[in-house]
């Protein structure tokens, strides 16, 4: 039977959205809330399946495909498992399993990434491309690379995590752990540290007003914002991301040869300049012959997320039901 | 029909080499020659086909499925031309027809690094590996991503170039006109200039040794050399190449999640004491989940290239012919 919906939700460090959404791609109902961060992984699980419940609320158990749920995690594909999770409680959680105890519905979870992935290439962006690259800029950096239209996931299906490739050996520390990893450039706090930075001095007088007067306070955000009145120096900081977001995927170009890079997430979403200035990199950098890749912003927002777990919902139903697409 | 040899050629930046190769691997003549860099391409093709000649002299033309031709430079594999070579005069050079107006056997050229891992997959490292990563330490540094058991050659099939990938932003020079690229750290020419840097010096009186004396004069052999007779200094140079090279595969390993890593080309393969200290880099900072990575060097020494060109050569006659493996 050809379910009509699916529920899709894509769980943040800073927000989790969820929405119904029918086979092609269209939302039907939106709904989002706050990251219970600080109040553990049962309440972050809670809040997902509140959510969720919301999501289906005034549909027939019968029209349901599944549920795809996206998370800001390492993910073990096959055996659906959260392997690792820097920015959120998550690691080692068996956040399928908790949803399904409650929720009537099959459940499949992924890489955020993934499903970023995964609904710029059937609803977005990278609709007639079947080998891309997805990065994501957000409170971590993400992404995906699909290949003959279907997300990598490597040999064990933990995905590719492009925010924690190496660009500076012995660069400052990254959230997992690491150094010098793509995401302690490009992730919201690196953004917000330099944003910061500038705000305690004459120069950054206007990212300061957008926190309210105090430097201390300032987001990547209100960066983004103070870049997008006009302010230079809030432009400076957030062309250099761009710069070096150029500088990363010249070395991805390099070894994957793609014909067209993605770039969503919050800041990549927002900021057209900031991708802008990454293409010219790229264009300059990469090896001759590969500089005709195509560097866009991602289409569908923040909906990305929750419309390619949606997809993935209805992909895996369909494949129980022994349906193709 | 099944042909019982094919010719595979290894072009590198100082030397060439060909050989007859049986359909199990078994490399029946083996020839060399010193790759002729000042003369100009077509001295460097003339090179390749005498080598091929020599190869194939005595068996009779229904024997040989076909050449097979590696060479240091993008090819577009689909089109068979020679895009961009770093190390070699030979960018837009129609090298593959070149060799076929003299040589009457069908020609197939690829990129040497693709070649390598062919040779690691079917007779080497990889036997049983049909996803891995090939990291070739030579003159360039080249690399093959083998998924699925095939090449993965990108979009335009320009092929995997892992030694160019950003490891420092705004680091030393690469030849390739790049910046801080993985090339730029563990090319020759980098460990020679470390090799050369110390020799000036005190400590680098073993490392001055092996160049007769004139620290202007050493190589990225010389250091290779000291260090296997047990002189610290050159240790310690290629160690610390080895932590780099480490750095550089985390994030490889966190993009693409392989179950194998094949570390191969001259300086890989003669620094066992390297390519240990890459693997112990990875195991501390690669993403969890994913530290199971096998490090290992490749088993084929040199003859990789020709054996994977071979094998290649071997793979185009039997697609032609309807043959499958």
């Amino acid at each position: 039977m050809r379910t009509s919906f699916a529920v899709g939700v894509d769980v943040g460090g800073t927000r989790i959205a969820a929405g119904l959404v029918e086979r092609k791609g269209r939302m039907v109902k939106e709904l989002r809330a706050l990251t219970p961060k600080e109040a553990g992984p049962f309440a972050i699980v809670d809040t997902i399946i509140d959510l969720i419940e919301e999501a289906y609320e005034g549909t027939h158990p019968s029209e349901i495909a599944g549920i795809g749920v996206g998370l800001p995690a390492q993910i073990d594909f096959l055996k659906q498992s959260v392997e690792f999770c820097t920015n959120l409680p998550l690691s080692g959680i068996d956040v399928r399993s908790l949803i399904m105890s409650r929720v009537r519905h099959p459940v499949a979870i992924d890489n955020d990434g993934n499903c970023a992935g995964i609904g710029e290439s059937r609803f977005g962006a990278a609709k007639k491309t079947r080998d891309f690259v997805m990065i994501t800029l957000g409170t971590g950096v993400g992404g995906a690379l699909i290949l003959n239209g279907e997300p990598y996931r490597g040999s064990r299906g933990l995905g590719a995590e492009i925010g924690h490739m190496v660009i500076r050996l012995d660069g400052p520390p990254c959230p997992c752990g690491g150094r010098g990893h793509i995401e302690s450039f490009l992730g919201r706090p690196a953004i917000a540290a330099k944003g910061r930075e500038a705000a305690r001095g004459h120069r950054g007088l206007a990212i300061r007003e957008q926190a309210g007067g105090e430097p201390e306070r300032v987001t990547a955000e209100d960066v983004v914002n103070a870049a997008l009145k006009g302010d230079e120096c809030a432009r400076e900081i957030l062309l250099e991301a761009g710069a070096i977001l150029g500088e990363a995927l010249v070395g991805i170009v390099n070894l994957l040869n793609p014909r067209l890079i993605v770039v969503g997430g919050g800041i990549g979403e927002s900021c057209a300049f900031l991708v802008e200035r990454a293409a010219e990199v790229i264009d300059a950098g990469a090896l001759a012959g590969r500089r005709d890749v195509k560097v866009v912003q991602a289409q569908l927002g923040n909906d990305a997320g929750v419309l390619g777990a949606a997809a993935l919902a209805f992909d895996e139903h369909d494949s129980r039901e022994g349906l193709h697409r």
